[in-house]
């Protein structure tokens, strides 16, 4: 059986990490109104977590605050961007242009915290040469091409569940090391490649799991 | 400060309810084969986790396997419905019918598990009264009456970020009790309102962690 919690690469403090984009984003608004400092207790008000988490969440960056002043703006985002990999353009395939693709394309916030689709990949004749959101659109079979010239090492994945193992496939071959999943399909992948699985149905089961046991809790 | 943590409906045992869905997956795949019984070694190769883990996660639905025969497969997806709540179709209204409130309406993985959208309000006139994905589309406005007429529970917030709050104070006054947050911003709600935040970025950072943690590794 594969075993995912042996990879050399498992993230540990993982909601820290899911956390990060959000000091990412507040700091990047603190630096446009040009504050120099920053407070736990502000991002914990602004994200509605204990101040305690803050400082726990920003060890991961090594950035330490000072007494009374606080973390400093910038370099608290430079610490960020180091700790992903974020202090340049997060250059991606897409591969999938469907509704999902697309509004990926489309999404604001993932371009502001750096995310650059470069290429965008599909199997239908009657998407290919035509630009969604300024991004050229390619058959499939051209990807181990472009990905050798352009050297990208990250894709996100939005084909039908059907197509996703076959699709990863030529990925990997492609020389691509981090596979964003959103098709709900568990990939088989080598030990260096790196997969995220976006499981949208996930969410929806943690909110009906709280509204049920809200209304079970009621009726007790 | 608000505090999440003390709320009543908080969820214990999050990633095992995240991968609910999955299980609910490979189940009714299982049972449209006539398939009686299921192992935990089933699950634990498909899902590329640990059996010890299958077992454990399972064990949210009270529903236990016998020796050597392993699970009742119609018994487990009834135990992970009332466990969700999913026992009839999730009812929920869709709020802004942009590029991902669209791609939600057609995705055909969240129709699966039982997510039905019975109406979508947006509030740019020239969406109103066109269906999209066979779902009449109506003005934000509108949404108190046919929340109470329809007996809606859950909205899923898809509108731009500037708007979330102002939207979400309407949803609570209108009756709704979650949700489901496409818009990255941090909602205030009552104490009695559940809220469920997907932060796309979130798993971006997660991959771009591991990503950059493996180069290291590699130079190292």
């Amino acid at each position: 059986m594969p075993n995912k919690s042996n990879r050399v690469f498992k993230i540990d403090k993982l909601p820290a990490v899911k956390r990060l984009p959000a000091y990412l984003h507040l700091l990047r608004e603190l630096s446009r109104r040009g504050e120099e400092f920053v407070s736990s207790s502000y991002f914990s008000e602004k994200m509605q977590i204990q101040p305690i988490l803050v400082r726990k969440d920003l060890e991961l960056t090594r950035v330490n605050g000072a007494p009374r002043k606080g973390y400093e703006v910038i370099e608290l985002i430079k610490g960020i961007e180091n700790f992903l990999g974020w202090n340049k353009s997060i250059d991606a395939f897409l591969i999938g242009v469907g509704q999902l693709g697309s509004s990926i394309l489309g999404n604001q916030h993932l371009m502001n915290v750096g995310l650059k689709v470069v290429a965008a990949f599909d199997k239908d004749p009657a998407k290919i040469g035509r630009p969604i959101e300024g991004v050229s659109v390619f058959e499939l079979g051209r990807l181990p091409e472009l990905a050798k010239r352009i050297h990208v090492r990250i894709a996100i994945l939005c084909v039908p569940p059907e197509e996703a193992q076959k699709a990863t496939d030529l990925l990997v071959a492609a020389g691509i090391k981090g596979i964003w999943n959103f098709t709900h399909v568990t990939l088989v992948t080598p030990e260096d490649v790196v997969t995220q699985k976006e499981d949208l149905a996930s969410g929806l089961a943690v909110m009906s799991a709280a509204l049920t046991q809200s209304i079970q809790h009621k009726n007790n």
